[in-house]
């Protein structure tokens, strides 16, 4: 934990990311053409040279409408990365385009104990050593590393800032990307299932509260800048980003008051969620519940 | 077709984009309230001040694995918009995030007659008045502008380009962000089903042809500088996005030689497409053969 909290920023440049720039896979990969590989290797030059510049994929899976995200320092010499909210089935998925992408990954990090699908961290960590798993302390679950409001999770020269955001489930955290000049702008609120895009997660059970979750969106998400995007952990309409702005004047039920939300909250009338009898108690372990069978 | 080949860029600004920064809605907005208003207006202002920027969404449609894509000039005064391969079933979503987001839809545009869905462009027509249909000239469809090679469809100061790329159909184009320092850097491909993340679109119906399919691709994409993004019309994996550089890479089909690559797709074994009788026939009159009764 103290490592996490320590970790500052020891770049100073100023010159503003575009973040959404990915750029071409490294020239170290034995299967290029000749060819291809001299040209990479221009495109390679151009890219260090310009500015630091985060790598970022927005990837789905399709059964449990879940999002993943891979984030990367890809002008650092590792190019160290960390996926956000990983799926059991879709690793292979994953690790494959990290490979593609020239990556090393780093960290699989949760936004909270999921009971729609089982994470992935363990299967990861099971494949790829060094790999560690992060999730918040207040979800009680089992990982690497155990994160709370104000901590960084640096890779390379850039950082997600943890912010707690509890009401979905009472260990909920959002991640942030950094903040200042030489981190990427506008900047991009990890939700999980605190805001989704026109909607919110559910509130009715692993410690959930919709007067928690009002209080969490408002403090914590609903100040930062307007522009900042939101990657929500689900979209069930094929929305794929969102920003705060947008939210605060058209989310159907967080424009609210406190008191309309909560009735809102407490009159959905959802079904039992069919996977948090299986999901729940293999998230409390990073998804390796059964993971030995899986890693087979 | 003139209008739209005189069509030149008329700024000269060079302050470099920042293609993936959507900013927040507009504030004309009346139900604002004033306290968001008034940070919305702030950041209205931030962003006319910085450069000129293309508003970019990716949508979902998960029955068929479709990508649309809504495109906004959000510093012209009119926030001109387009979408691009948008899916009957969807309209309505789509329509609403255009209103939301403050934009005006002026375009509908396919990369070809899709066999798998019916395309949006007849809906939209109908729920928004002023909105031109736009297909290639090749395709044979029925559409309000028909477009071929070096056309440029522009929307305030912003354009796609057009490149002919048949062979998924006979009609197939990619739509190219525009080209110099006052257009979106890494430029954008919309590659319909030319070039699919890690695959391309099957040739064996429709005028299709694998022999043109890879003349299309290795003529008109992979010579695209290799930072510009890839959007596919469908993937079925959850990927989002990939570049010409990673497709020159790793994609398994068109990385081979040509006369592999016509073997792959010769001995593909695909089921007929269910939806190719309803879809191709409605597509070919941008999905209005019955679309009186969707519109009521």
């Amino acid at each position: 934990m103290l490592r996490l909290r320590c970790l500052l920023l020891s770049t100073t440049t100023s010159v503003p990311f575009n973040h959404q720039t990915f750029y071409s896979p490294i020239v170290s990969c034995s299967s290029l053409s000749n060819s291809v590989k001299s040209k990479m290797e221009t495109v390679s030059y151009s890219t260090k040279s310009s500015s630091k510049k985060l790598l970022f994929r927005q990837l789905f899976e399709k059964e449990s409408s879940t999002y993943t995200y891979l984030l990367a320092d890809a002008n650092h010499p590792d190019k160290p990365a960390l996926l956000v909210d990983p799926v059991d089935k879709t690793v292979d998925r994953d690790l494959s385009l990290v490979k593609d992408l020239g990556l090393k990954l780093v960290y699989a990090i949760n936004t909270h104990v999921h009971a729609d699908h089982v994470t992935g961290s363990g299967l990861i960590k099971t494949k790829v050593p060094g790999v560690k798993s992060i999730i918040s302390k207040a979800s009680k679950a089992s990982a690497d590393i155990l994160v709370a409001a104000g901590d960084k999770i640096q890779f390379g020269d850039l950082y997600l800032e943890v912010r707690a955001t509890p009401g979905h489930t009472v260990g909920c955290v959002t991640y942030v990307t950094g903040d200042g000049p030489d981190q990427p702008q506008p900047r991009m609120a990890f939700t999980g299932d605190a805001v989704l895009i026109r909607g919110c997660g559910r509130t009715d059970f692993q410690g959930g509260s919709s007067h928690m979750l009002y209080e969490s969106v408002h403090s914590q998400i609903f100040t930062l800048p307007m522009d900042t995007f939101i990657y929500p952990a689900h979209d069930y309409k094929g929305f794929t980003v969102s920003t705060v702005g947008e939210e605060m004047l058209y989310n159907p039920r967080l424009t609210k008051d406190k008191e309309t939300f909560k009735s809102i909250m407490e009159n959905l009338k959802l079904s039992y969620p069919k996977m948090i009898d299986v999901a729940v108690p293999a998230n409390m372990v990073c998804g390796l519940q059964d993971v030995e069978s899986k890693a087979a």
